[in-house]
């Protein structure tokens, strides 16, 4: 992503690389304010009620019409767990307890950083929204696998599966996978 | 933090809230992109080598002086582990192995997530660079705890050497403490 003009005064910018720095930045013309650009923090949460996970079919771009379970970019001045309750509720209007972080996931390819928690289910309500068309408990023999929105939920969902017989860890993990369509949006210009 | 101008045209912004949205964005006037500002993640690691822990005296603001553990702003395409052992290499010289999660810390008070990791020295070298004034291996009884550069690193040894004796976990935690000069760099303008 290029930051073309200066945020500070509106100037052109041009690709340096600042003294004692290794990367090219994009550097103002003018004011010389250097705009960095960092990996971004998507933060959501695997809700758990009655041994059924809440998954929600997506209504929004990228990945229309798949499966995912609540989460989105975190937010200035907010923890990563409340920014994945926020989002569950954004997305299904249900209210989560008992959050614990589930695991760590970098997704090179897009530079995002996954947060994932897990939670369980407050109170029996949750519901379609503008981001979901369609919100549900699932028995896990009934996860959509082959229709699931993103590679890290993907690799999330399995080990959560896995987890739900032999204890809960908190793992790293490295997602290579790429989606048709990562790039798409408004996020990247790449 | 304000996006005054708009990166992609170089047209003034405006504060608003996009249909569907709940927070005030800067929004361009001209081209109508919408400047969306998110946490950023700070990646770091805490490295022993027999027993010791390899602290980093600041030669940079802020917190000039002060003593961290390797720790930095992770950077677009590179998980964060990789990110932690760049830091490492260029605040130190110094290699590690067996790099492993250690705690997701949230410090909304300037909107940064730490990603920390634990190592292992890996070869000898170390040594203090331009970004260090000094580098040393410290026993755990002579930790300068009152001359830590950030609550967070504070946090993070103080469970590190409890844990060296009892094993260690994977811990989420949210640091609440802000120090003198936090908001004072290039990287915020609040």
């Amino acid at each position: 992503m290029n930051v073309k003009f200066c945020q500070y005064c509106g100037a052109k910018t041009e690709k340096k690389i600042p003294k004692g720095d290794d990367h090219l930045r994009d550097i103002c013309t003018q004011c010389k304010a250097i705009h960095y650009q960092n990996p971004k923090i998507i933060t959501g949460v695997i809700v758990e009620h009655a041994g059924k996970i809440l998954l929600a079919k997506r209504a929004i771009e990228p990945r229309y019409g798949t499966w995912t379970v609540p989460a989105g970019f975190m937010e200035l001045e907010e923890t990563a767990q409340a920014g994945a309750a926020r989002e569950c509720y954004e997305e299904t209007e249900a209210k989560i307890k008992n959050i614990e972080l589930f695991g760590v996931y970098n997704t090179t390819v897009n530079s995002q950083v996954y947060t994932l928690f897990r939670a369980e289910l407050d109170g029996l309500h949750f519901t379609e929204t503008v981001e979901s068309l369609e919100v549900k408990l699932v028995d896990p023999k009934d996860i959509p696998w082959d229709d699931l929105a993103f590679p890290c939920i993907e690799s999330a969902l399995e080990r959560y599966v896995k987890e739900m017989k032999t204890g809960f860890t908190v793992q790293l993990e490295d997602i290579h996978g790429s989606f048709k369509g990562a790039r798409s949006t408004g996020y990247y210009d790449s």
